[in-house]
Formats: structure tokens, sequence, C-alpha cells
């Protein structure tokens, strides 16, 4: 069965997929009685198209793919929250499935495009907007598709986790951050990585897929590294903990809660040892227990596995000419809670004053918002009059560790700001 | 939509399932619209049936199950090589789909069982088979569909891996052993796990999916780790390396070759640190790149899941009136080929006799054969009047290094019997 495809998007992972096309037709043809075949690729430039000999299929108008006759699947990696949305919503309109890696669109409007597509038997695809070339949407949708997901918790940002990589290495947060630079794993304006934007995109489409709830990214807590110091990073790892910023969606009694923000983990849980850009997602669910999916987060080559992945299998879903399986399913009627909510352990550095009183002093703060230490010590090189003193806090409530933090810092003693905080996961 | 499921074998794993049944009836309902209904349960016993109240459905005979009329889907749980295939295949002669978790028959009969499934337009599942909950046959034949697999390595035997990390920790092999058997992580008779041949059958299920060629368990190069000493653990740990059972599958210009045996693998290699009764599978493909899959190898939650993953997702599909998507494609005509074909690195422990001129002898015979060697050192304690002594080969064909083995060992050296052999994958 010939099965066209329309591409809308030709940068490293458009590039990709024409690859994947010309390298692979065969295969497909042979394995699953596929003929799969571009018929349309809309780019700015139509430079990427030439350069596979495919020019005579150019368009740098997206009308013209997403309107076409001879288009069943469209592609769309044009990424982000411009243009990207009418193409994805215009094709399906026009009867086309559609395939697509914008975790953007997906995680603010995921649920409706999807409802959408479902309403009209067609096809969506999204496994390329979480995770890179790692099977993860796939295998929450079907080979867990038994349990009752109660958490996950991912490394999906590359930049970050390269960065802290590094940090932990000894580099600053801007010496990192200009080597990720340099090696291309990060932009040039970083904000959408270093903040955890990136990574609150990925967790809410994670959290509605592996909950079966709607929840959008701005219903996601999102905190990035910014304010980590190496310092931090060698404390954590002295106390037997890798700091990475994680992306966490639990499903407790009261509701789903979605979170990005820098946590430590004991150096012995397997997402610890997840360095440099590769990602990682750790699933927990009632029958399966745990189980963790590792691999490359991004680059044109996972990238485009698996927004190709998609498109075999959806083409062998016609092929067979079976009916359209649907996107998201989100019948559980269930809320979307804050983080406030929570309970966790906390780490807190403050750069205090070098004089007596002064433990005692926060000591006293903490035990009137009832937060209870678990550990206090002094870290770092003394410089001039003033000290690092890294508290451990027990489980405590997130607003009681706010109005303490407050408080400390309206007291003649801390020197250096605003501590740094880390959440700590157990 | 009502699917009606027959059920052989209630042991943990067909416990389990009647639990994911029993606990997520309503969710399966309200999220697919599929109302699984258990209408037979086959065992020797109905203990576990009327634990349950399912006393009603239980039956000693499987045929009264694979052709009962109110049976769309058989799940197959007695496991073995006895009455299991028959239950399959009279199951699927009658028209029912099938969900099995059995290795052995998959391993030597799964390409005809798939073939005719396919031709009847039936649904088989399989995921259970390898790997226990760890969803790995599912991403291989979706999410990585666009790939070209070039290798997949797995630590899929919970068994031996538990014993190797109890080794390294300093037990004896017997020692190992019977904490595993304490602890209910192996047989009174281990040999199916400690020779490698539950590992060999994975393995040839892995090799079949991701190459689409045909494979059975007899093609598998198998080797077992009760040669392996505690004292080779730790010399290879102090090498850098740890020892773990891997079940290698790999394709190269000539062919698939697939094995299973003890191999050394780096520290830093994300499979060094699976450790315990935990599984891991690492796939290379062309465009992914690495991807890993970790989980719970076995057991009754995570086997279950694997299951009724299937069992759900086959639900999913009839729901939707979808013909059957087919189990294996083998169309890529592709030799499997020895593992006399490869060229590796070899750890190789010689007790021998601590007199001076050993170790030319020895290093003359490699030479001889071609073999050059990396490194060769004396480890552990002196006993009486012999030494142990560990050579590192650099890579080299497992024929001329089985030829110069021979001859070492007619030689009036060699005190200890056949040497300790170990590949090392870098």
């Amino acid at each position: 069965m010939t099965i066209r495809v329309g591409l809308c998007g030709t940068g490293t992972v458009g590039t990709g997929c024409i690859d994947i096309i010309q390298k692979h037709h065969d295969d497909f043809l042979s394995r699953y009685g596929i003929d799969l075949q571009l018929t349309r690729i809309c780019s700015r430039s139509s430079e990427v198209a030439e350069a596979h000999g495919l020019g005579s299929l150019f368009t740098s108008d997206y009308r013209e793919v997403v309107s076409a006759d001879d288009v069943d699947l469209l592609i769309e990696l044009f990424g982000g929250t411009g243009i990207a949305k009418d193409v994805i919503t215009e094709a399906l309109q026009n009867g086309k499935h559609v395939v697509t890696a914008n975790k953007a669109v997906m995680a603010s409007s995921g649920e409706e495009i999807a409802a959408f597509a479902h309403k009209n038997n067609l096809e969506l695809g999204f496994g390329a907007s979480v995770g890179g070339g790692i099977p993860i949407i796939g295998p929450l949708k079907h080979s867990l598709g038994a349990n009752d997901i109660t958490s996950i918790i991912g490394i999906v940002n590359g930049t970050t986790n390269y960065m802290l990589t590094r940090m932990e290495a000894g580099l600053s947060y801007d010496e990192a951050l200009k080597e990720a630079q340099d090696n291309g794993f990060a932009e040039a304006d970083p904000t959408a990585d270093v903040d955890g934007f990136d990574a609150a995109a990925k967790i809410a489409i994670l959290a509605a897929i592996g909950f079966n709830v709607k929840i959008t990214i701005d219903q996601v807590h999102t905190e990035g590294i910014r304010r980590l110091s190496a310092l931090d990073l060698s404390t954590a790892h002295d106390m037997g903990y890798a700091v990475k910023l994680l992306a966490i969606t639990e499903r407790s009694g009261e509701g789903v809660v979605a979170r990005v923000h820098p946590a430590m983990i004991p150096l012995d849980h397997q997402l610890a040892s997840v360095n440099g850009v590769y990602n990682a997602i750790y699933v927990t669910g009632d029958a399966v227990g745990e189980a963790m999916f590792f691999g490359e987060g991004a680059g044109a080559g996972p990238a485009a596995s698996a927004v190709m992945g998609d498109v075999v299998d959806i083409a062998r879903r016609l092929e067979k000419g079976a009916p359209a399986l649907g996107g998201y399913t989100v019948p559980d009627n269930c809320p979307v809670v804050d983080i406030s909510t929570l309970e966790m352990k906390y780490y807190l550095r403050f750069r205090v004053a070098d004089r007596p009183g002064v433990l005692a002093k926060m000591a006293t703060v903490f035990s009137e918002y009832g937060v209870s230490l678990q550990s206090v010590q002094q870290m770092g090189n003394k410089q001039r009059d003033d000290v690092n003193l890294v508290f451990i806090t027990h489980s405590a409530n997130e607003g009681k560790i706010n109005d303490a933090i407050d408080e400390i810092l309206s007291l003649d003693i801390v020197t250096g700001g605003a501590p740094s905080v880390i959440r700590v996961v157990d």
C-alpha cells in the first residue's frame, strides 16, 4: 500500500526523516507491505529537499501541504507554538493523519487535538515529543496499559543534564553553559532549557498519557537550574546524592501533581548514573513495579527514529485497514493539584555571617514553623566573615519551608541572599 | 465491547493476571470501552480460582478452554514445552486470540505459530516472554520500527544476575546459588538459569523481532556461569570491568549471531550497574543510537503487567474492529551464523605451576596461534606451588583461542584444569 507523506520542516530532524525514508524504503515495503512516498516538502529554504534530489517536492507554503490531495500523512516538524498548531489542525481538518515532534503544542493543546483526530478516525503520533528516540509514549499507552501508573520521574532535558554533569566535575554554571553552547547542546538563548520549560512540556505530556488525565504545561510547577552552584553539587555528592533536573509527576488520592525542579537523588538510584546529554524516564506502576527507559534524548537520529517509528506504525495500521486507535484517553476525572500539597525533604544552603548564635537563631525559626532538621553542616571555604550552612530537613510542607526561609532572610544574619534550595527525592 | 478471556495456568503470574482483571475491570471499561470478563480458568487445582470467588469457572481440562464458545482470547501460562504448545495451537485453530508468556515455545516455534495466527487474522501476544514487565517486544516492533537494529545486548536472567552480584561481593558460586535458592530467586534445579538456556530462549526471540529473521533457540551459542569464581569477578573489577551473563545478538554483513555467555563490560557502561534480579536490554539502532530498557525481569506483578498489557492492547484493537497486526515479520533473508566467525577480546585465567619459564611457554603458544596479548598478570593468593595467571588478549578468533588453550593444556604446566574464560565486550 502506498502511503504519501508530506513533510513540514527540514531542520536536523526533518533531514533525518528524509534519510530514513530514502534508506529504508525497500525494508518497509518487504517487511510491512508499505510503499512510503514523500510527496511534499515544506520549509523556508529548498536546500535540504534539493540536496536529497527532491527539489520538485518543495514548497514554502504549508497550506499547499495540508490541503494537498497527494498527502495521506503529514509530519509536522516546524516546532514551537507559532504556525505549527495551525499546520496540525488544518491537516487533520483536511483528513490527513499527523505525526508531530512538537512538545509545545502537545503540552498545551494535545488533548483537544487528539480528540478531534479521534472523532474523525485519524491517527495522531507524537512519540518524538518526549525523550527523543527513547520509546516511552508507546510503552505507556500499550505495554504498560494494564497498570495503574503511580509516578513518572524523568531526566528529559539533555542540555541541563549535560551542564549538571559538568558542574559536578567542578565547572561553574556559566562555564558549563558556555561549554554546552560551544558543543551545540545549548541554544544561544538557553531559557527554555535552563529554566525548565522544555522539561515541563514533556512531563505534562507524560502525565496526560500515563494517568489518562487532562493536564497542560501551565499546570506544571517549574523551576530551573540557574541558582545551582558547583558547591551545591559537590556537597550533595559528599552526602551520597546526585543533583539532577527532574521532571516528576505523581498520582495520589488528592490528584495528579506535575513538577520540574532540581532534585537530589541517591547515588545508587538508577537515574543518578544518567549523565551528559542522555535522557531517562523512570516509571512506577502497580503491576510492573519499576521500569526505566534510557537513551539519547535529542539529536537528528534519535528524534527521526521516533517520528518515523510513528509514521511506520500508523502506515502499518492503514495498510491493514484498521481504524485509528486515538491518541489521548482522558476519562479519568482526576484533578491536577498544586505542589504545595506535597511533603518533601529539602536541602537548603544559606550563606550567613560567621558569628556565634547564628545557627541557634535559624534552628529556632525552622522549629517555629514545624520544620524539623535532619542535619546541618558548614560547607566549602570560609570567605571573609561568612560561611555556607547546609540544612537537610525532614519531610516538610513547601509552604512552611518558604515561610521559614522568608523569616530567616528578614533576620540580620544572611549575607548571601536567597538560599540554594534543592528538593530531596529518596 | 465484552472480551471473554480463558486463562490456562494459575501460578504466580496467572494469579497476578486475575488480580489485575478484578482490580482494573472498571478502568479498562472507562478508558477503552473494554469489558474484560474471565470465563474459564484451567489449572491442576481449583484453589486459586476459588480464592478469587471464581470457582465456577474452573476446569482441569485445557481442551474445554481452547474449544469453549465463550472464550475470545486465551492466556497460556502453563509454561515449558509440554502441553503448552498444544494449548496455543489448538486455541488458534479454534479461532481464539492468544497471549502467552512462554519463552520456550516462542523461541522454538514462534515463527510458525505467528504465521498461523497471521494467516487466520488472529492476534498473538508474547511480550511477557522476555524481560518480565519490561516493555521490549512492543517497542522493538513499533516505536523502533523505522530503525535497522544493529545489536541487542541483554541481562535477561535475574537468577544469574543476582548470583553474579553476590559473587562480586565475595560469595563463592555455591554460596551465591544457595542464597538465591533460599530467597526464591533460583529453582531447586537451577540448570535452565545457570547454564544460560533461559537467556538463550529470550535472545532468540529478541533477535527474531529485532532483525526480522527466523532464528530458534538451538541456533544460540550458550554458555552459563558455573565456571566463574569470585576471584574472576574481583579480578575483572580491579581491571575496570563488571562480569555479567550477557545475551547478545548482532547483525553484520555475514548474518545474525546470537550468543549467551559471561562477559566483562566496562564499569561505566549502563549495563554494568544493573544488579540483583533486575533485567535490562540495551538496543543499538541506526537512527535511535543507543536505548536501554530496565526493570524487574521476573515476579508475579511484572510478568502479569506484560501479559495483561498484551491482553488490553489486543482487546482495544478488537474493540475497534481492527484486523490482526501479526506477530513476527521475518522476510529478511539473513542467515544465522556461528559464533566462530566473531573476533573478540578474551579474559583467560589459568592456574599454573609457579616456576620459571611457564609464562614464556604460554606466550609462545598464544603467539603461534596468532593471538596477541594485551596484558598478563598474576592474581590472587599463591597456593602451594601454583599461581593464577590472567591473560587479556587483543581481538582474536574464537577458534584460534580454543586451539591455543588446548595446546597449553597439553603442556605440563597447568595445574588447575581448563581455564576460566570470559569474553570482553568493550
